[in-house]
C-alpha cells in the first residue's frame, strides 16, 4: 500500500519534536525525545495533532465542495509520516464526502497494523459508508474501517458495522464546529487512541484553533499558490481584550521547513 | 540609523537570487550571481519586489486602519536588507496614512546614500507630506523626501516640495488597484529608479499579484499567528479555465527559510 516516498532523516528529525510520545518511543532508533516537546497533556484524552495543507492565502480548497489538491509529493510524504505516526485521522462530515478520502496510511513499508483508524465527525448524519473508498481500502485490508462520531439517538447505518466499522455516540448539537470536542476525544481514548491527526476541514479546523487546551501540535503544510477570493478560508474568530480586536491565535515553537516547493510548520498553540 | 541586527551570511545566501542584479554586481564580495535569477525584465521599467508580511490566515493588519506587527526582529532585518538593495520603496497613500512608516532603511552601516527612495501612489490625494514620519526623516538627513505619483491634473502640495519630495503625475483611474502600474514604472525608471521594493497595502499586493509580467521577485514573510476573520486580506481575485475556479497566482522557484519564529518566502509569480 505505498504510494509515497520515504522522509529524509533530516525531515524526521524535524518532525519528532511534534510527534505523539508513544510514537517517537516505539522508535528507538531515532534518537531520544527532544525536551522541545510540549507540556503533557490530560490523561483522559488522546495527543492531538492538527494539520491541514493550505494556500498562501490560507484556503483549504478552490471552492467549497471542490477537491484541491496543494500538497506536493514531498509533503503528501509527509502525511503519510504524521499517519504512521498517530493511531487515528479525524475530520468532518464534509470533507468526507466531497473528498471521499482513502484515510489509510500509504508510507513506505505501512503494514495493517500500522493503519491508523479513521474517524468521521458526523453530527447531522450526512455520511454513508456505502461506496466509499475508505470502506473499499478496509474491505481490501489496506486500511480500517471507519468510526462515525454520532449523536445521541443519531440511527445507525448497517452497512457500516457490515464493514467492521463502529459509532461513537457523544452529545453536543448539531454543528461540526459546536460539537463537544473534548467529549469525542475522551469517547477516542476509552477506545484506546492514544493519538488522532484531526485533518479537516474548514469548520473542524477553525473550531480546534480556537480550543488551545485540547491541541498539543499543530503542523501546517503551505504550498506556494494562492487560491483566491471566495474559496474555502480558514482564519479562526478573532480575540478581544480590552475592547480592541486581538490575534485570534499565537503559534509557540514555531519551527518551518521546506519540503520540495511546499514549506511545513509546526508549533504548539498558545493557551 | 541602524536599528535592526544584520542578517547572517546564510541568510543573505538564501535572498540573493531573488535581489535586482545591480545590487549584487555592487557587493562583489557577495559572490556570483547564481543562475536561478528570474528572467531579464524589459529595460523600460525598473527590477519590481513585491514583498509584505502576513499571518497565517494571509492578513496583514487586524482590521483595515490598525497598525498590526507581524514581523519580528529577524523578519524586519531582512526588510531593512532588502531596502539596501534597492533603489525605492513604493506602498500606497492608505497604508502611508495608517501606517505613517519611516521608508527609509535601517540596517546596520546604511548611510544616507544608501537610502531607498520614498515612493507613495496617492491617486486620490489622500496623503499629505506635511508631519509625517518620512518628511521629518527626510529634513533630518536619515531618509529622503518622498516622490508621490499623482493623476495628471492633480493638485500638488508645496510642503512635499519644501521637503525636497516631488510629484509623479501619471494617467489611471482613481482606485489604487486600477493604476497604470506599468506608466507608473516606466515613470519611475526614467527618473533613475532601477529597482522598487512594493511593500503595500492589501490593495497594491493584490493588483499586482494578477500582473506576473510586473513582478521580478515575491518575497513575504509568514509569521505564526492567525489575526482573525475581519482582518484585512491578501487574496487575488481567482483565475478561470473553461467556467471552473482555478487557482489565483503560482509562485515558481519557490524558496523557503525560517527568520526567527517567521518563514520568508521568495519567488516568482508564474506568468
Amino acid at each position: 500500500m505505498s504510494e509515497t516516498g520515504a522522509l529524509t532523516q533530516e525531515e524526521q528529525t524535524f518532525l519528532r519534536p511534534f510527534l505523539p510520545s508513544h510514537a517517537c518511543a516505539s522508535s528507538a532508533s531515532e534518537g531520544p525525545i527532544q525536551d522541545s516537546r510540549p507540556p503533557a497533556k490530560p490523561d483522559d484524552r488522546p495527543f492531538v495533532t492538527l494539520t491541514y495543507a493550505c494556500s498562501l492565502d490560507s484556503m483549504i480548497a478552490l471552492a467549497p465542495g471542490a477537491r484541491t489538491t496543494l500538497s506536493g509529493p514531498e509533503t503528501k510524504a509527509m502525511t503519510h509520516y504524521l499517519r504512521l505516526h498517530h493511531d487515528a485521522i479525524l475530520i468532518g462530515a464534509g470533507t468526507a464526502a466531497v473528498d471521499d478520502p482513502g484515510l489509510n496510511c500509504r508510507y513506505p513499508g505501512a503494514t495493517l497494523q500500522d493503519q491508523p483508524q479513521p474517524v468521521i465527525v458526523d453530527p447531522n448524519g450526512r455520511w454513508d459508508a456505502k461506496d466509499k473508498k475508505a470502506s473499499r481500502l478496509a474491505a481490501e485490508g489496506s486500511g480500517k474501517a471507519p468510526w462515525v462520531v454520532a449523536r445521541n439517538g443519531a440511527s445507525s447505518q448497517e452497512a457500516l458495522r457490515q464493514s467492521g466499522g463502529d459509532y461513537l455516540l457523544v452529545a453536543g448539537d448539531a454543528s461540526t464546529s459546536s460539537m463537544a470536542w473534548l467529549e469525542i476525544l475522551q469517547s477516542l481514548k476509552r477506545k484506546g487512541i492514544r493519538s488522532v491527526m484531526i485533518e479537516g476541514g474548514a469548520k473542524v479546523i477553525t473550531a480546534l484553533l480556537a480550543q488551545p487546551e485540547l491541541v498539543d501540535a499543530v503542523i501546517i503544510t503551505i504550498a506556494p499558490t494562492f487560491l483566491g477570493q471566495g474559496g474555502v478560508s480558514v482564519s479562526p474568530m478573532p480575540g478581544t481584550a480590552n475592547g480592541q480586536r486581538t490575534n485570534a491565535a499565537w503559534l509557540r515553537q514555531a519551527s518551518w521547513r521546506q519540503f520540495g516547493a511546499d514549506a511545513v510548520l509546526c508549533g504548539t498553540l498558545q493557551a
